[in-house]
């Protein structure tokens, strides 16, 4: 087969998502954890070959970009306190709304339950107006991931101008709060799709799981909901270890923990996650890259917010040269991260034409962020978002600096020094100690770490004044100080070092769901065998490389089976025997269940003259040669990106008796 | 310098802990975790150098175990429910014993504090006796773990026969429950030891993690203390995976969890650690291991039980063939691990003569346990059990089934059919229906899996009542069936396929405290300067392979200092350019710290012809030649266990300028 043939023949049987699952749980991929206690949802463990596939996945991905890109891997706990957490946001925001049914004692995100029980709505209205509804493949993503709520689709016509207001509604469902969920469950009477009773109104339920470190119990904690948080605290030792020289970036793999309030889809949301961040640090002024000219050629599919905004879901296919260049994408440093996702997402077996890259809307995009991209993946359940490629500003080193009171800067020598003009606060220390006595410390920290906006505030008051007034977390009552204490002035200097907080691009993947993506995109039937799946994986990320087969379990095959074992091991390419009495085919299909790209035949002919079939998976073709040229073919194939024609060249072509 | 020399000069100097974790810190090989915001004890994150030499470990310890063996790796979520550390022990008795001081607020671990305040009575009776206490060296791995809290040693006689009583207390101190602590505390007077106040009594304090999951809170969870229930949950998945074969091992490396009371010692205590554990699963009457052959010639340094309880820790020196042939150690299979991991630790960097082989005493190990040896490692700490290595039986598998009503069983063809007594029970299934409706299959489910022993039981009951009488959780009140219902007789049988619980071997390793002692038994100061550490990370290991120098910083220079760092990282040998203006020699003590193995100077000759100097980080040695030659000589050394002797041979020596 050529690989035009395979291209036909992998898509010649329609997909069956039903079959893949019944594959990838049967030889154990994946399997709900706990399921001899009944399972408890949004949790499951890897089997080995979704484990040795995860493992695989992560080596590319850490080869990719950290050895690549000279990044900083740092390891950093899950378990993380109250206060980090409260100072990024995520004790405040990091929920999702949901509403009670008191009689049942059943939960529903609020969001997803509008959406559903008005998008059952406008379709039971197409069905009363007589048009077509079936256009599941369009629908999305989210609402595919979800078990339906709405059992019944009611058909009934509803007046133009409500179709009219269900679908701006629905345009703009990510971006509600809890309160207008709840107005929105009101003015449309939406309860409990089953029983119609009314629902209490949204209530914030925080996503991350709680727990108390310590004995005392009094020392509130987390499980981290990302692993950026660990990377923005050791920006300072980062930054030394870097020789205090920028752009540089931090990268950590590592699991992360969300409470979904009912997580459904398998694989795609799920309560614990391996993730894969990358926090690049870049001077804010300058945010081109240096290796942006090698990747500026490749073509992406790009949905920018605009053609979003207008409605639609047609994707802009360009260079990332162009996207950047036209400022369709914010900055190279950006652009340079899409185009390497794009490379990542298609050594690991992404099929290209299921990927595109979305532009977060203005309401799904944190206030500080610069500009936000999405690498979203098609499959049975609709786009899905697997990573995240967002600038975020100065956003998170600013707020724990501005908590803990600890500079997170780089400072860089300038070549030609500058004039700055800005406000400075002189204190007179001695009276400090005898009016504060231990508190003394604080107030002058205090002082001296005020921003230029309170400074500015605070001269004009003393100026007006005399005196300044404020407050302190640790002292009672106000602090009152005159001009004997403080002098604040703008002085202009020259100064030699720039001193800044750097802007953040972060890339942030979801390994669990491109693993599940890479799943589907590489499942099929073999048109002449559609009972039995096949997992065309790329070889690199495979779970085994080889499966060695010996014709028979007769005893004289025993001693070059076991050699073959042992050359392979010591090469180190994870591979299976299989000495089964089941035919030959047998053996090879029930492994391309499990994506070996590779299988060794092992026959009488081997024991005389040392030489082995090599079939591959994707064609069957199969070529034979000595064990040591087998072996080498296989290793070029695997791990160095060899092409199957190029790496069989010199061997003979095979066909079975 | 040759090996002789090198090993002298290592231990010339004095080890100095501080200056060790003066470099560890300042090179952040590791960190407080949320230093920003003061730190919270036990919780530490790795920077790049750590995080890459755990990184390393972990694969070498993959490739030692899992591909070696062909062993089963799975990956398992940390989040685990309540039901299944019930069944599994852990709900009630994962705990030690605290006791607070209702005055201050603190804590105190029991026996932690018990053990110090006997051990400094002692040392205050042993100077009044006007002997010397200068045995820090002999001080017990736990003790010297901790800050102490007696700050000072009072010098007082104690009578002879209370010395004695203390010394049988301390032997047997991690054997006592929380009761006998208390009386311990009232006995010998024992309080706060900064106060002498009297503190509350032992209270157990459960070591796990608490968390809620889901949006109800009414799932009770907590996070994982140790990989292994994952392991023996997936039983049947993994069976099934392995054709149904035994012997076989899974295998998972993840974190774990431990809410220690208070934790200490840097990287040897702390509450979130990575752990790689084996669960190898083998038929309880036959523990020989096929491959035991391969390692019994390997001689280790054990300290039985008996030698224990004789009070010595003189340990006895023997291959692992003949303390397994004298049964000191239980069983081949077990052997055959002890023996592996040392060669693991031997190869990760472990000092083989810091390393001894302790069996636990009978008071350590729980009832179930065979046999149960720990890997400890000797450190400036003490002796610090590092991996654990044990026979469980069938305890888990058992514990789990049990609570499940499912079978985790091997089924076994026998060659010749086997003859069979046992307990059976006939229910007369039509007459079930009737009596309990929908509790039916309840009912019986519950006599189908009665045990041997139950079953016993019940047949003596139904003979002399005529009826049996129990209890089933679903079903209020008791549960009584007449001889019309159920018939328990004892039948003998030709049985064809024997089934059996398999035994579970476990060797258990906790990476951190493990790469810890590689630290410090790799850490020395030459004697030339010994102001600077040097860190003789095994190549395998180390966080990078090479430094490459260009001699200055000159722009003829640049090029080949760029074509190198090209064949670097196409070799995939991770590397650092250092292109700083400071001397070389500076450039590579600045590297010795981060445990560098190689260097590469590149000069003004090499331009000319392509040569470059290589230089070895403990011996300082140094030759010359292309840079292929160079290349190709670190990645024997480095990944193919060659020496340097063997790997430079056809190199030319070179001496520096």
């Amino acid at each position: 087969m050529s690989v035009e043939e395979i291209k036909k023949a992998r898509s010649a049987v329609e997909f069956n998502r039903e079959q893949l699952e019944s594959v990838l749980r049967g030889r154990f991929f994946y399997a709900p954890a706990f399921d001899l206690y009944g399972g408890v949802s949004g949790l499951y463990d890897y089997g080995p070959p979704g484990c040795a596939f995860q493992a695989n996945v992560v080596d590319v991905w850490r080869k990719h970009f950290i050895l690549e890109e000279d990044m900083l891997e740092v390891d950093c706990t899950m378990l993380t306190p109250y206060e980090v957490l409260k100072t990024s946001g995520h004790v405040d925001k990091f929920s999702d709304w949901m509403c009670r049914d008191l009689k049942t004692g059943e939960i529903f995100r609020a969001d997803h339950l509008v959406e559903e029980v008005l998008e059952a709505r406008l379709k039971g209205d197409k069905e009363a107006r007589g048009l077509s509804t079936n256009n599941d493949a369009e629908e999305s993503a989210d609402k595919k991931k979800r078990k339906k709520k709405v059992k019944q689709i009611k058909v009934v016509k509803l007046e133009d101008d409500v179709v009219k207001e269900y679908e701006t509604v629905l345009a703009k469902i990510d971006g509600y709060s809890g309160e207008e969920l709840g107005e929105l469950m009101k003015k449309y009477d939406i309860g409990n799709p089953a029983t119609g009773e009314p629902l209490e109104p949204p209530k914030a339920f925080n996503l991350m799981f709680e727990t108390a470190i310590g004995p005392s119990g009094q020392l509130k904690g987390y499980l981290r909901p990302e692993t950026a948080q660990g990377q923005f605290l050791n920006f300072n030792k980062l930054l030394e270890f870097n020789n205090s020289k920028t752009p540089f970036a931090s990268a950590s793999i590592g699991k992360s923990f969300r409470n979904e309030i009912s997580p459904r889809a398998g694989l795609l949301r799920v309560r614990e996650f391996l993730m894969a961040e990358i926090e690049h640090f870049v001077d804010p002024l300058d945010k081109s890259h240096p290796k942006f000219e090698d990747v500026k050629h490749i073509e992406l599919s790009f949905l920018p917010r605009d053609v979003q905004e207008a409605g639609s879901t047609e994707p802009i296919v360009k260079t990332i040269g162009d996207a950047v260049a036209s400022k369709m994408v914010d900055n190279e440093t950006l652009g340079y991260f899409i185009a390497r996702i794009y490379q990542f997402l298609v050594k690991i077996g992404v099929d290209a034409s299921k990927m595109r890259f979305r532009q977060h809307m203005s309401n799904e995009m944190a206030h500080y962020a610069a500009d936000c991209w999405d690498a979203e993946l098609k499959t049975s359940y609709g786009w899905i978002e697997c990573v995240g490629c967002a600038d975020r500003s100065a956003f998170d080193l600013t707020v724990h600096s501005n908590k803990t009171k600890e500079k997170l800067v780089v400072r860089q020598k300038l070549d030609t020094p500058i004039e700055v003009t800005k406000f400075e606060i002189d204190l007179t220390k001695k009276l400090f100690g005898p009016k504060f006595r231990k508190d003394a410390p604080k107030v002058e920290s205090y002082l001296l770490n005020l921003s230029q906006e309170e400074l500015k505030a605070k001269s004009e008051e003393l100026e007006k004044n005399q005196k300044i007034v404020f407050k302190i977390d640790a002292i009672e009552g106000d602090v009152e100080l005159d001009d004997k204490f403080v002098k604040i002035e703008e002085r202009t200097k020259v100064e030699h070092v720039r001193e800044f907080v750097p802007n953040v691009i972060e890339p942030s993947f979801g390994i669990g769901r491109i693993i599940y993506a890479v799943f589907e995109h590489s499942f099929w039937n073999r048109p002449e065998d559609v009972a039995r799946g096949v997992l065309s994986f790329p070889p690199l990320v495979a779970p085994s490389k080889v499966l060695l087969v010996p014709l028979s379990n007769h005893k004289d095959l025993q001693p070059i089976t076991k050699e073959v074992s042992k050359i392979l091991r010591k090469a180190q390419i994870p591979f299976k025997v299989d000495d089964s009495g089941v035919s030959i085919g047998k053996r090879y299909s029930r492994n391309d269940e499990l994506g070996t790209p590779f299988g060794i035949t092992i026959d009488f002919e081997s024991v005389n003259d040392n030489s082995v079939t090599l079939r591959e998976r994707d064609s069957t073709k199969q070529v034979r040669g000595s064990v040591e040229d087998i072996i080498n073919a296989i290793r070029e194939i695997t791990y160095n990106g060899v092409s199957w024609d190029e790496g069989t060249k010199n061997l003979e072509p095979f066909v079975s008796q």
